[in-house]
């Protein structure tokens, strides 16, 4: 099958690449449609590796991804041939520990796609776990359906907040992630959230998408706009999106008492973090790691129409321009926030 | 000061009705502005009591109110005079065990506006704690301020309801109550709510708020649609608004496993509760009496956008034709739902 | 293999039953050490049903079992032939929603040793899932080891009350289930337990256990009990571990404000439930079926020493005596509380 | 009155102290009876200071405290004369944001004894609100009653621990506050607590006083400890109770999947913090400050039996020896863990 194989660092190609995949009982198999290209696509394509993963055979990349079932396993019962679905791209171990506690996120064994060895799905078609492939609502096209991955990890951060309604929340960085956290958060009952970035055109697309109050952090301190909004109180939420040590060591400067802190960024070395300012608050803080058990919240929430991730979608690109479009997400202009691939249409 | 008396059952009069209030150093002294009709209000209009609360003295009618600021007591720091702003209605001993607690609507010692031997406000002016007191913000009117005290009963059940964003939920009754429990339950994080009742007005207007399917129970089942819109899964929580015995008495029919409910709506008379029922699938219950600390994040959504009550206000009468309200109100078509008396414009 | 077969209502019989179980790569064969006798057990025997589960074809009974391993699937890790260990009697659908979401209990396609038409362990082996396979501490008998079932009744009861360490509750009932709910919530943080019956000899034994308070009903209110011991706050957990029905109807009588219930008995019909007492004071009800991941918790609070059931174990059978150890339970004095049956010395 | 009074850095006197404290309506008189010494009031009369609180005038020192009740104001209900107390030192603003919410702890005007400029307890008699003051069960000594405000901190991190039956723990550090954390935890429903130091005589103490697991840090590593106790699982909960920043830094390393840590020590400076580590497990991180609402609970856990911090108090002065009392404390041995001073005697 013709797929986008990530022969080594720096090399891309679109060729012929076999995979044997037979059809369990509980999987089914997939055409797929539409593949978002996410930045740990790029950083593979730029290093060859992130952290311990490295690329040493050729893989196929992708994993932010919709499609069309084929072909169904001969115990799946909730899903049929010609369903539009999109799939959750890690598969754990249904027998460990973690997984049978109902956190299969947290499984390391989990296999995620175009994690290496683990080929993506940036080719015609895919076997998978039936409990992992979701399908779309009649009003959600293929390429929403592909941003599910990336939105699903800000949704499992809103779901991590415990969000009470009418919370007022801050995402700190202004990327895809903290965008559709934002869209999470509103979505799932804040009242408005506050988002800062360096990055205007950023801001002003996030600012464009709801009651989305955006700071540039080169002009102003989000900290002072938050005290100002809340009478000096501060807010019920931070979500540290933005991966950046000296962002994240200061999450505890706009939160309200009793406030909670969500890490969704992945800061690169430990940060300088200040117990004592965390415990005058008593902070709560949680760590997310990937997502479980939001696929179907994401997908119910755009099929009612009260979360629309249609904006972010900025460049669209064929399957025969898969290197143009990594080429294209390496050198990304500051207006540009989801490059996808149409793998094929219906 | 010319208020809205209820003399006894069955006689209001307008008069002249002299209260004497003091101004604490932490209270704050209001003209008020727009005033709604509550169901308690007409039930004590009609039948001179409601369970032990019985009136015995003429007592002033009203508690979904707002008004202006005119005085605000020595220690009051928060607010000024001017701001707008609307109030609690219910004042709990600060020093009971359950204020301390946080849990301030529990104190058996609340005094609450219209509630004998209480006084409401459908009056000129009113003395109140400043804690009890909220800033509207600028874009909310005073006739929508009056409406948040009748969405803190659905905010305060849509908090208890512990929303996970994308929930899906069923109200049932459309009522007042049950159609701003809905628009709290979206606020706050569901993706959908299913209303269930039999009145086609009430459902037609709830329908046309945002992403509620109204279910008309004289024709259809509102567990057969929630099952059919579930794969026979259920839904995540129920919201009981409706007080109806038999209703209440279905409340697990349409939950999912690990579902929870809400008894919101208060019925006469004890149900008829199957316990296995709750147990098979594991059902949390919570019950809920009146609200606390909900007013903040109710004009935090309605600031923000997510949340319009506008729609609900349906019949506006002036403080000179508030006995006319009154009588509306006893014999409202199904069309209306909130009836307010405006007491003064700015 | 000899196995105690229940051949139809009224009529047990000890007799060679052949059962063939092939060993999958993730389960383990056991030799059965003890297995006690359950009331459920019992009503099989009476009854020849309970429900809609009907004894249509001689079926083996007993599912409360310890045993020891006798060899092991190819995937199994954690577990080792020689190990002691007890057992989880149901076995989920692994591929269920219910069992991926973490709440395997509530699968309706659980199958459970000793509910038509799944064969219990009163009998010389089993082959069993590793995962729902429990290793003993090497302080903890299999006597001990055969009690874990019943006691995971009462831990998942007080895991599901969100005990609060030094909170007070009250168990309704001191059977069994009764005693063994007083002593998890007691080790899982209570202070003090109030446990009410009629029986004096079960509430002398609960008594003797730890700082457990009896009341006789029948000489004494328990909601006067707690209020004199609370200045008339309540409790902070109910425990209705009866299934009277007139017992759970008074849940909330002894309730403080913003405390939970919790339904372990099941009442055979529905109960009048008042839901305004529950809301004047915002009760929170949880209702509980079986246990979920709770073995492992009742096995190490038994380890460590903080929760001791062999007082419980009052009476002892070996094999041979089995079907006279279930007429011993058909007709139990009050003063027995559990009869095991020892399968198997080793 | 003759009390303690640290008059600046390193000097202390016993002298006639005048303090003039009216009796409000909802406040208590006591005369004191037991004050233990906080590693605070040693650390003022060492350094003079405590960060921001300088001693600039001179005052009394002492906050653990005990009593019995001379006076009550008018409108106290639950305390009378001659009912043996102790009390929470610190008051907060009952109209406050924080205080209304239920977090009184975190209210930043929060006056708290022997902070400066609030004068301590080593006297004979305060005025304390009666809120903030509690009854001693009869089986309790003024002693242990003096204990309860150090125990508070342990309960109040037991408390956010949102501790499950059967939960294992770790405390990191066995100084008084951590050995009561440990207590804490396993009154609160742990079945275990490996506690991990560098002193051996604390260590031996912990270990003496349940199922607590002493690991002492110079010779062997306590991650180790927990990975071989669990099959490399981890713990359910880290409660950082050393303060020091490399201990603080590796909270995540015994954790298990979904595991919680509790900052109770709190470090002098920012320490190194792996917000990655975090997230592969999904850690959850409280941060405690003092204690709110849990003096009920651990009166009600040591009048039960459940609890007992007899052990601990390992050194007792009279009053007269109050300055001999604070140099033994200067200069403790590792041996000694709380060091009274019996103020008066009934």
């Amino acid at each position: 099958m013709e797929a986008l194989v990530l022969e080594k660092q720096h090399e891309l190609t679109i060729r012929d690449f076999p995979v044997v995949e037979p059809l369990g009982a509980h999987d089914v198999r997939l055409a797929l449609r539409t593949v978002g290209v996410c930045g740990s696509d790029v950083h593979y394509y730029e290093n060859g590796r992130i952290g311990q993963f490295v690329v040493r055979e050729p893989m196929i990349l992708g994993h932010e991804a919709s499609g069309v079932i084929t072909e169904i396993g001969v115990e799946v019962q909730h899903l049929k041939v010609g369903d539009r679905v999109c799939m959750e791209p890690g598969i754990p171990d249904p027998n460990s520990k973690a997984t049978q506690l109902g956190l299969y996120n947290l499984d390391p064994a989990v296999r995620f796609w175009a994690t290496p060895p683990v080929h993506g799905v940036l080719r015609p078609s895919v076997v998978h776990p039936a409990a992992f492939t979701f399908k779309l609502p009649d009003n959600i096209s293929y390429a929403e359906g592909a941003m599910v991955e990336p939105l699903a990890v800000g949704m499992h951060a809103a779901n991590k907040a415990q969000i009470k309604p009418g919370d007022l929340a801050v995402v700190i960085g202004a990327g895809p992630i903290g965008i559709l956290n934002a869209l999470a958060a509103l979505a799932g009952g804040c009242s408005q959230v506050v988002i800062a970035d360096l990055q205007q055109p950023k801001l002003d697309l996030a600012a464009s998408l709801g009651p989305i109050v955006p700071v540039n952090v080169a002009k102003e301190n989000y900290v002072d706009v938050v005290m100002g909004m809340t009478d000096g109180w501060g807010v019920d939420i931070v979500f540290e999106a933005s991966g950046n040590e000296r962002a994240a060591a200061g999450v505890f400067d706009a939160l309200a008492p009793a406030g909670r802190v969500v890490f969704v960024g992945i800061p690169g070395q430990p940060i300088a973090y200040d117990v004592s300012a965390g415990q005058v608050k008593e902070a709560r803080v949680e760590h997310v790691f990937r997502y479980a058990h939001v696929y179907p919240r994401a997908l119910a929430l755009m099929g009612s129409g009260k979360l629309d991730v249609k904006p972010l979608i900025t460049d669209t690109f064929g399957f025969a321009d898969s290197i143009k479009a990594f080429d294209y997400a390496l050198h990304m202009p500051p207006t540009s926030v989801k490059v996808q691939i149409t793998v094929a249409n219906d």
